[in-house]
């Protein structure tokens, strides 16, 4: 069955259609309209209208950055993009396109994306942190998506510094690349803030390190609670650092018992920015 | 199917036979030997004997305080116990007994005891705490046992204090009977200090407030990766503090999105110290 999966972004909605087999058969995007609500919708049916002119697909999936409402028919809120609080998306983009529609959080696509066809493939339980201007995650056990995934919100520093969530300590307001700005007193573009740890910017290095014992204490967490098999690191700052890794997975290390140590592999997602629309799909088809 | 559950801790050897249908049959108790080693496997066997004279068995399930190796054969090692490290479990007690041996973590059996027969019957996922001088725990996704359950070594204080481990921040270091001890400047008794908080004495109602918040901080972490449907306390430490549920659940509360809130259940362990043995004997008989 070929399925379409969309993911809704800030920027740009971006979609394409999978085969059964997990192959690509066809790939676009468009931007997001600035004003939401209505428009966002017209637009995803557009995408969903060019894609589907290539080979018809059967469902489709649509990952958003937001909560969703239990049920899975509307999304709680989506921060970046106006318009869209409490919006009924399965209803209205069913009705747009006329295929059955299915709701997902995107780093939780994300997650699912890299779990069927990128770095977690042959893994069966997977954990995935989406590391951008906030921290997403996605978890996987036994090859089924579990949760909330909310790993931006694991307590790290109890009573330590505020999140913007209004809660103090969270791995958010330590690892992301709003935490390294604000660290740093630059604009939070994790490429730069690495960059210059590189070139021997004491503060930049110092909050690169911390970004890292933070990563790597919550992954040390997840050890001790469930083993995965593997963890992925996705989105703009894994891209960023490539020693990000094994800086995270060294600090993990540190703190897990021995036992645990020679399990732990932390890799970088593979799928780039499809790995959204790619887990939309394949949760459009399972469902 | 009859199964013998036997639960060896540092002091007793409890024992117990299950029903298929979960009711118990039997149930027994010997002191553990202080030489340790042979004579523990020896008195493992005389409790066997004993339980197996009022019904048969068909298989044995044996929970012991320490990891198990991977393989399930052996321990790695049991710090309360001499002589046990490395000890062939499986093959001495089968060949002593007769019968077919399965060997668990002592926290992983109390959790499924409770997830089986206690406070966690009916739930689909389930998380447990052993609070004692140290922390461990157990936790069940979708009716399984996952992971290693090394509760007690979640980060909860990146760089806080010194846990046993080694490593700094552990919630062990803080919301264990040992860390209420070394924070009062008392014996590491959860009652007496409990007790003494109630009484007003502001050290001990501090250490114990302190114990919450970071049992609190790691119950809203495990939340937001895993939303289980119910946390379960067990050990010295629930059995003392009735208070510590309703504030345990409260500082989880202060710390998930809203969303998560009216969901976390906080309980405590209904099986008392039978939990242990029931859930070896509910393991051996899924092997």
């Amino acid at each position: 069955m070929i399925t379409l999966g969309i993911d809704l972004g800030g920027t740009a909605i971006k979609g394409g259609l999978l085969s059964s087999d997990g192959r690509i058969l066809a790939r676009a995007s468009l931007p997001t309209p600035p004003e939401g609500g209505a428009a966002v919708i017209e637009q995803i049916g557009r995408l969903a209208d060019e894609l589907s002119a290539r080979a018809r697909p059967r469902r489709l999936g649509i990952g958003v950055p937001g909560p969703i409402a239990p049920g899975g028919q509307r999304v709680m809120e989506v921060p970046n993009i106006p318009g869209m609080t409490g919006c009924p998306v399965v209803r209205l983009v069913g009705r747009r396109t006329g295929l059955p529609v299915t709701l997902e959080n995107d780093a939780n696509c994300a997650g699912v994306g890299e779990f069927h066809s990128g770095a977690g493939r042959g893994s069966r339980t997977m954990i995935l942190f989406t590391l951008g201007t906030g921290i997403g995650g996605a978890v996987i056990i036994d090859g089924k998506l579990w949760g909330a995934g909310e790993l931006g919100h694991l307590p790290v520093v109890a009573g330590g510094r505020r999140c913007g969530c209004g809660v103090a300590g969270c791995l958010e307001a330590y690892g992301s690349a709003l935490a390294l700005g604000k660290a740093t007193g630059r604009p939070p573009r994790a490429k730069e803030i690495f960059d210059a740890a590189r070139r021997g910017d004491r503060r930049a290095a110092r909050a690169v390190e911390e970004a890292c014992a933070m990563l790597g204490a919550a992954v040390a967490g997840l050890v001790h609670t469930l083993q995965p098999d593997v963890f992925v690191l996705s989105g703009g700052m894994a891209a960023a650092g490539s020693s990000l890794l094994r800086r995270v997975r060294d600090h993990a290390r540190a703190r897990v018992f021995s036992q645990f140590r020679p399990g732990i592999r932390v890799v970088k997602g593979t799928l780039g920015s499809d790995a959204g629309w790619i887990g939309a799909a394949v949760l459009a088809r399972r469902s």
